[in-house]
């Protein structure tokens, strides 16, 4: 019990550090470098932790405007939003719109010649043109898979790599740190086809699983490969952040399953349009058995509308500056993530509690320069997230 | 072996039979009425049944521009696909159509006030509105959950409503004839949280039970009731097919959680848009979990294209044939269904070996006349697909 107690009183201190911490970054970030990081005192961090504490789980909340909170603001760190991308694509205008009638996309059908039949030929194509242009994946020889995001292509992915008629379910890992969502994605149905069997690092169970390489990794940036090379191993990459604003493009990703998102390369999550690149065409079959039986396709309007978009981005990478195309999309998100990469980096350095890691430059084949070898805005967000977790013990 | 070849025969014969049936049905359908049902013969219709069985599994196949075919049209029965409301959606011009500019709806959230984050709030307003309007369901003390379709709300309601310690699965129950893709739904994932169990008129399990109650019935069109009314008895009503076209609307129903989706009621099945009226706020929060983990929410832009569809509907029935607001869109629908099904049942009361049920008229209190009491289009493509399963035995 005393040892119970002297472990709160701990914690009870580390909140409270943590607080002045988190007190002080929501203050760089949100005064912004014109005012430059004002005082603070553990009163206030202890009020705005709690206030955050009852905030929604899933906003950003800004309570400054009420004029309640001592010139306070709050970050909720539960979720990461990637709203950040707006101005860009206000900047674009009107290339960047896109018009459906009534009457169109009504059928199920988007393409009834591919074994994907619910896959817009034009989103298709746009996908080709994206990888070709940046170099980040292989597309020959690949079955384009579109999801609902690529939460659903994940969780395809598993239904499709799965024995059918195995004993046990096979065991689902990944190498600690992993994305939080992971676990209870692969467990929330109690499948008796696939099981969560944790830390890829510490696996030693016989037999065949299933490992999730995450690259650059969720949550701490890092380029990651497989951690078990074992007989009856399979590997699903979620290559979600190999884009040039996160990490130097090395070299085209040529992998047996590959997940992408929109959410992360353009920035559109409302869109909820993610995308595989499957080599095995009996594996790229099951999983579209797998968007069959759980949704009936994926939304046509938002294929329609992630297809545009990706176009408008290649054309601004194929001719920046052009009256037509803009600025290059790749280029301005890269200097935006460093800036707010910068800005974290200079208030964690303030505090005592936290440090950052340092990444390596790289050679990024897109970009045609040394790019900083960090996994920018999934770090900024992420290791925010980390602060709340610890906060929340 | 003689006892299998007679049946082989017999079932030989049953082919050559229904062919024949197919066929005029398809020259009804497709002939139309200008030209009047033509000759066939047993050679024509085996070719025809033949060339169906080739066809791809998910369109309506027409040959005759080909010339190749003796003018006959194929039609595949495996799945229905509402591409018959297009002519309306055309006829309605602009004020159908949706603008979606780049920089719109990028984050992951439609309304962070709202339990159902990722529920666009117009969209909400405008189910609201069309219940209200139609009289077809209560949503006052419900919370509506948008889903990816009715079957992401289903498998939804399955997660929700399926006890999570449980020594073994919930049973999911419905009566014979049920929707076919209930079973494979329901298994696909060997949950160990709810199994199929089959019929719910041979039901004779002891303990909780999950009843699918779809009504009117798919594939059959009858107007359903719970079969089963036991202790520990949850109901899902699937009601998909309850509006004006397609039934009359007698009352509104007033469920513990209940479905729909775009796809039957205005024929937009691409967009991929269902909705559930659920009135015991934890149930609606354990669905709302299942669409986090499984899509993360649910497209943005086809909730606000729904949005827009529904408003035109509920315009089109209020000031019918006005010059913003356009033709009743339920009347034109109830009236394109009877003229279908009276092309079906003249074609089948042609042939010897099928027969079609006679629905008794019912009174419809949104049209506000003695309607139809049949599930129109539902049986006109359900019976097909009787048809077609017959066939393929």
């Amino acid at each position: 019990m005393a040892n119970f107690m002297s472990i709160c009183t701990m914690r009870n201190l580390l909140v409270l550090s943590l607080a002045l911490n988190l007190s002080l970054i929501m203050r760089v970030f949100y005064e912004g470098e014109k005012h430059g990081p004002r005082g603070f005192s553990a009163q206030k961090a202890d009020r705005a932790l709690e206030k955050a504490a009852h905030a929604t789980q899933r906003t950003l909340v800004s309570l400054s405007s009420s004029g309640q909170d001592d010139g306070e603001k709050l970050i909720n760190l539960d979720h990461g939003d990637p709203t950040m991308y707006e101005s860009y694509w206000q900047q674009m205008g009107e290339k960047t719109t896109v018009v459906i009638p009534g009457w169109q996309s009504m059928s199920y059908f988007s393409d009834v010649k591919n074994p994907c039949w619910f896959l817009e030929p034009e989103f298709a194509k746009q996908v080709v043109r994206l990888h070709n242009l940046v170099g980040n994946a292989v597309t020959e020889g690949r079955q384009i898979v579109v999801g609902t995001g690529s939460s659903q292509l994940f969780l395809a992915a598993l239904y499709a790599l799965a024995p059918k008629d195995a004993s046990e379910p096979i065991s689902v890992i990944s190498a600690a740190p992993f994305y939080s969502s992971y676990p209870s994605m692969t467990d929330y149905l109690k499948s008796g086809l696939y099981k969560w069997a944790g830390d890829a690092r510490s696996f030693d169970k016989e037999g065949p699983y299933i490992e999730l390489v995450t690259s650059p990794n969720n949550p701490d940036g890092f380029v990651r490969h497989s951690m078990v090379n074992r007989t009856g191993g399979i590997l699903v990459h979620d290559l979600a952040y190999y884009w040039p604003q996160y990490t130097p493009i090395s070299s085209a990703a040529d992998h047996d399953l590959t997940l992408f998102t929109v959410s992360k390369a353009t920035g559109h999550a409302g869109t909820r349009i993610g995308w595989a690149l499957v080599k095995d065409p009996e594996v790229a079959k099951k999983m579209i058995k797998f968007i069959e039986l759980s949704t009936i396709g994926v939304s046509r309007d938002s294929q329609l509308r992630a297809a545009r978009i990706l176009e408008v981005i290649i054309n601004s990478s194929q001719n920046p500056g052009g009256p037509e195309s803009g600025e290059s999309f790749f280029k301005i998100s890269y200097h935006f993530m460093a800036e707010r990469w910068q800005l974290l980096r200079e208030a964690v350095n303030k505090g005592r509690f936290f440090s950052l890691p340092d990444f390596q430059q790289g050679f990024c084949q897109f970009l045609n320069q040394l790019s900083h070898g960090s996994n920018v805005k999934t770090k900024a967000w992420k290791i925010a997230k980390a602060y709340s977790e610890v906060i929340r013990f």
